[in-house]
């Protein structure tokens, strides 16, 4: 019962390896971080043995294999690699290896595992191997900054949530001259491997970077690892992206908790903006978590070409049905990136955006007439606040900034005006009063799941053995994850077999497409079949805190066990 | 690995009666809800058998105790109870008590919990005895709607957060007529005793009504228990309320996120406001839990008299100072009340409303002339959007309604604008951008720790001892806390001997003073001890999430044990 943690600077409690950790040196551990970092990760059981690889067949690409093979003329074609355990132990410790790792974009849960798989690969497969891990994402490959991660270097984050060890960058390697600062760097760290720790975009950069480096011989190898908290980077070899499953853990601890306390004030609904700027896969698996009332899906509003005038009616029909049977309160989870998927938002904003950079905005409003008439007529319906975000918040280029617009304060109000005029017809004579909630930072950095722990320190191990086995242009791929760890299947997936083609101003760009919620899917299926009825009963559900330990601990996410084929 | 709870309508895991849950049938359990509901609690060794009540010397009032004898006369200056193990077994089994139980205002974890508590006792003490729960709050005494609480009720709401067992109300019982209606349910239903769940103006009716009954030869005795997430209802004898606990450790783990995700970033101010009107309990105990760059604790800005300048200019100096040591990012708390501690806002405010309810806003501004020219310099001081809030959010009265304010939002701007003026004179120069959070709907419902399961089941317990022993006007009381849960001592605190009065309309008004925080005190000292360092350094803590079992399960939140003398 001791309070834990106020003593400043007092080091952690699993005890490191005292006055040798540079990277958390200042930090202090909580009592659950702490018991964190001794916690021993099972492997699955190809890794464990002697590892052999096997190739698969010869791959293609996900949309226009010609214009990819003419991208990628080094790696296109080049078979799938499976981790088998090896016919015989092999005496491979004497190889030395050099291999550098980069995190690259936003924050997912485990990253820091993956990062400790490289590393214990190499301490148990090689002899004095040296793992570099870049600074600040990509920038650092092509900077040359990096550390050189050691066992205590690594120690204080093992199985701790946040991309603080080498942190990450937004920055991309992409022209002629960032492939060379990244080859100078390759050259100078005599590196045979690099390991990309990212999402679609940058495992696509990490694809032409290894192209890159073998057209002009230079040796490093470039492996993927899919990462991001979004969902949308998964495909049949690769089940999911990791950092998903924390999350939405996270974000559905909050939506049990305010649907509780909906349940029990009775008169509050809850709009709950959650993050998925592409795809609402969190959207969804919080949903399936909770049994919100209303649940909107960007990909169903797109494919279904749902105004904005729709989607504020679904919302306030079902408000006005609960209201009936006694019900002046519920849960409404939205996905950030809704308007981008509404055709008419996006209309507008391209208009507004022609407007804005050439035109004077009077106060009469006379440069509304400018607006095309659907557009005026969107335009009116948004909420006051809404037009003056539209109006004022502008990026550097002149833009409108769709990100800042607070979607669920807009639904809110847009909800508010179409029930006063209910009232006034007499089909609704209830009070509404919204609160509006956004879960997104809380859910990118907290302490991974044995779900994602586990995940990803395979992810990692197994990229170290491809780097080992001399592959290139793959993505580190683990399956079969609804079996026991131990079960798990482990290779790499070609990343030329993940992509199609863009075509950017007047280019072929190879692009590995957001994997979007699959209306036909089974997650979004079984959601549909039940919507309705969480609609009207209140069938909430609170998962309540991750658990790293108990009965719970290892309860998976729907997404994936839904996906990989468990009946609902 | 199997996801749970999708299957709509399925029962919970923990084998409820089948066919029998009437409060919750609709709902579908998590895996760790359904893991909590058989959970069997630790009782105080005390409660554990035969139980005898031992008085304690006559207790006084916390301040004017001739006008609260006056107020009370038929309970003042009674004794305290103390609850130790009886001599000899008892037959008590054949006493049949009625005994209605109420839950009032806001929602804190562990409520259901108490509400077993006294129903285990009369189950396991007395036989034949019935326990009615009120609903909706006190609303529910004086209308007499209730439900008898049963064992396959209260089952399902066994460890649970929420109050939907029988939800709670705001209103109050105060006035004779409201006496009179209340009396006449505690006669309708033959009451032998009410427990009344709730803050400081709970207890303080729930006194009320006890020397009302008494007065009245109402036989129903009135016992308070102490709740509240704010954890301002607390004294020698009830070192803590429920809820404190489990809400600042929910808190606790999305700060800890935060700072996680700020140092991964390295780019963002995150402003956390934190629930806490009245008094910034929880916002100190999450510095305590979590080290953040800034605190801001209400009861120290209005002890130093500071102005909002004052608060501008301390987050604003720390910002710079951190951004000479290359920290562009930082987490800084405020407790939801702060405005209510600066006079000068205060002061503002009632001149605003002053000035709203009598005169005409015109555009031109005249109407500022109205304001004193320290409240002018403070409106012209405010950013724009404050500014058009306390001008334009008014309630029902026609007051500014100072709880929509979104200081943490109005802090950003305040920041933003001082840095521009440092920027201006050359002595900052580098990028700030502000991310707003308020936490709060999400702390009040959380399925309850340990710590608060335990602690509501005794003081529950205790409740219903209480009143079995004839005792009336007294709140139930657990402590030792820091020991062992067997350990716990058990009693009852005479309510009187918590109150003072207040001067309102001319008259003397009983009230329960707030626990605010105390500057002296040990929880306090120890944060101001530190966070000179925590500003400068990163001494983030990451708390995660509240764990129910494993090495974590039981560590206690440090206000607490500070106050019960553990060293820092």
């Amino acid at each position: 019962m001791a309070p834990s943690g106020i003593n400043n600077g007092r080091a952690a409690p699993g005890n490191p390896p005292s006055g040798s950790i540079p990277g958390r040196l200042a930090s202090v551990y909580s009592e659950l971080q702490g018991s964190r970092l001794d916690v021993s990760l099972p492997l699955p059981s190809v890794l464990r043995n002697s590892i052999d690889v096997v190739d698969g067949p010869p791959s293609s690409a996900a949309g226009n294999p010609g214009e990819i093979a003419k991208l990628f003329p080094n790696l296109f074609g080049q078979p799938s690699a499976i981790l088998v355990t090896g016919s015989e132990a092999k005496a491979a410790l004497d190889e030395n290896l050099r291999i550098g790792v980069v995190l690259s974009g936003g924050q997912a849960p485990g990253g820091h595992n993956v990062i400790s798989g490289i590393f214990d690969y190499l301490k148990d497969r090689t002899k004095g191997s040296t793992l570099y891990g870049f600074k600040g994402g990509p920038a650092g490959i092509m900077n040359c900054k990096y550390v050189e991660l050691t066992k205590d270097f690594i120690y204080p984050y093992r199985n701790q949530g946040g991309f603080d060890m080498i942190c990450s960058g937004r920055d991309k390697i992409e022209t002629s001259e960032q492939f060379k600062q990244a080859a100078e760097t390759a050259v100078k760290l005599n590196l045979d491997g690099l390991v990309v720790i990212g999402g679609d975009d940058s495992n696509t950069n990490a694809c032409l970077l290894a192209e890159n480096f073998r057209g002009n011989n230079v040796k490093t190898r470039v492996i993927g690892c899919p990462k991001t908290i979004d969902g949308d980077l998964k495909c049949k070899e690769v089940p999911t992206s990791f950092g998903f499953d924390t999350a939405c853990k996270i974000y559905a601890e909050m939506i049990g908790n305010v649907m509780m306390d909906a349940r029990s004030t009775g008169k509050y609904y809850h709009f709950v903006r959650l993050m998925g700027r592409a795809a609402s896969h969190i959207t969804l698996e919080c949903a399936l978590q909770t049994h919100p009332n209303i649940t909107i899906i960007g990909e169903e509003v797109a494919s279904k070409k749902d105004t904005l005038k729709n989607v504020t009616d679904y919302i306030t029909n079902i408000i006005c049905k609960r209201a009936e049977l006694g019900y002046n309160y519920g849960v409404i989870l939205i996905p950030e990136g809704l308007i981008d998927f509404i055709p008419e938002v996006q209309q507008l904003i391209a208009e507004l955006n022609e407007i804005l950079a050439h035109d004077v905005v009077d106060e009469a409003g006379m440069w509304k007439k400018k607006l095309r008439s659907q557009s005026q007529q969107l335009f009116e319906f948004l909420p006051e606040a809404i037009q003056e975000q539209l109006l004022l918040e502008r990026d550097p280029h002149g833009n409108v900034q769709v990100a800042k617009i607070e979607t669920e304060k807009m639904l809110i109000q847009m909800v508010e005006t179409e029930l006063e005029t209910r009232r006034k017809t007499g089909s609704y004579n209830k009070q509404f009063k919204g609160q509006s909630h956004f879960f997104g930072y809380e859910g990118r950095c907290g302490l991974p799941s044995n779900f994602d722990s586990n995940y990803c320190y395979a992810l990692g191990y197994a990229a170290g053995a491809l780097v080992h086995s001399g592959k290139t242009g793959l993505i580190s791929s683990v399956g079969n994850l609804g079996a026991p760890v131990a079960e798990w299947t482990v290779g790499g997936t070609a990343l030329t077999s993940l992509m199609d083609v863009e075509r950017r101003h007047g280019k072929f760009k190879p692009v590995i497409k957001k994997a979007m919620v699959e209306l036909e899917g089974a997650p979004f299926k079984t959601f549909a079949s039940l919507r309705d009825e969480w609609a009207i009963e209140n069938r909430y559900v609170s998962p309540g805190p991750l658990q790293f330990s108990g009965p719970t601990a290892n309860v998976s996410n729907h997404t994936l066990m839904l996906e990989l084929g468990a009946q609902a």
